[in-house]
């Protein structure tokens, strides 16, 4: 940020007076532009058939991580809910519809890359998917299946972990949980795959 | 926003190109400034003596609902975790040291107010509270004692409510859920005491 939004002054970066970190202030018309986290809400669309459960996957059109493959997700935008957000991305990204299990499965916190990401236990609806722009391919993956080196996040890797874990719990009479995990390195590292 | 925050030009409020919403554009530079929802995030800060549980209240120093009263919590900053927003502000506004219990208690989803509000349930370490600057005063409630009729927010006023129900099941042998809810109305009204 260089100039105020609301006047075009350059701002300046310094800590306003009873606050304890800096800011971009406007001298002249006296705005302060708070910068905080972004949400950014997954789904995990699962198509279960014979008993085995399959998640949808989306192989990405876009950098960052141009071909590997994630969950659909993105940030979330003004005017929704948290589950709108995960219904809409599901839409956009993999042509997909789901119904979201409205219990949130997991929240990452991920303070490097000032972002709070939540993910949702969905049940896909049909199987009428296809790639939406941000995605080359979409495809459905049982647990044997899951291109575990070609994931294109640590978050997406850390959720798709908890959720085949709970399903093993699950078939031994336990239950999904809620998992909060906290991410403290880089979301992603280009010279690595496995950066959880 | 009214002017780029790159290059000072002012800009318009169009649909780019691939996507479905109007969004400030620079037509100078070509920058789109996004606008997403923000977290906001509260603690339960809870004192146990003689089997009875209760809630540190602050009343505001500061508008919106200045003289109501309010959970500690605020706006999450950048480079923190979700647990540490909940301690600072705890901190922040009622001078008071917690332990935060790691599950999430509640998530409500305000639309309207472009927030998502994250609260943590909390035990207060000692009795060492004082207001912050954002508080007039920070005092300890029983349930019967909580000032409903002077709750600021809908928000807190819910996650108090789900507090209050799961203790209740607590005592018969349950335990304490997570909450998740869509307030759609405006967050709080200047004619109304109890918006929720």
């Amino acid at each position: 940020m260089k100039f105020c939004s609301q006047c075009a002054h350059p701002v300046e970066f310094d800590t306003p007076p009873d606050d304890y970190l800096p800011r971009h202030i406007c001298p002249r018309c006296g705005t302060i532009h708070y910068q905080n986290p972004k949400l950014v809400v997954c789904s995990i669309p699962v198509w279960e058939a014979d008993g085995e459960a399959k998640i949808l996957l989306c192989k990405r059109a876009i950098e960052p991580r141009y071909g590997w493959w994630t969950l659909p997700g993105g940030f979330m935008e003004n005017n929704e809910t948290t589950v709108d957000a995960a219904q809409r991305e599901t839409i956009e990204e993999a042509g997909a519809r789901i119904e979201v299990v409205h219990r949130l499965f997991s929240l990452i916190n991920l303070p490097r890359m000032h972002q709070v990401q939540l993910f949702y236990r969905a049940r896909l609806l049909d199987l009428d998917f296809k790639p939406g722009m941000e995605s080359l391919e979409v495809k459905l993956f049982a647990e044997a299946e899951i291109p575990w080196n070609e994931i294109a996040f640590s978050t997406v890797r850390h959720a798709l972990q908890c959720f085949f874990a709970d399903l093993a719990q699950l078939k031994r009479g336990g239950s999904f949980g809620f998992h909060s995990h906290d991410i403290l390195e880089p979301h992603y590292d280009a010279d690595k795959s496995d950066s959880t």
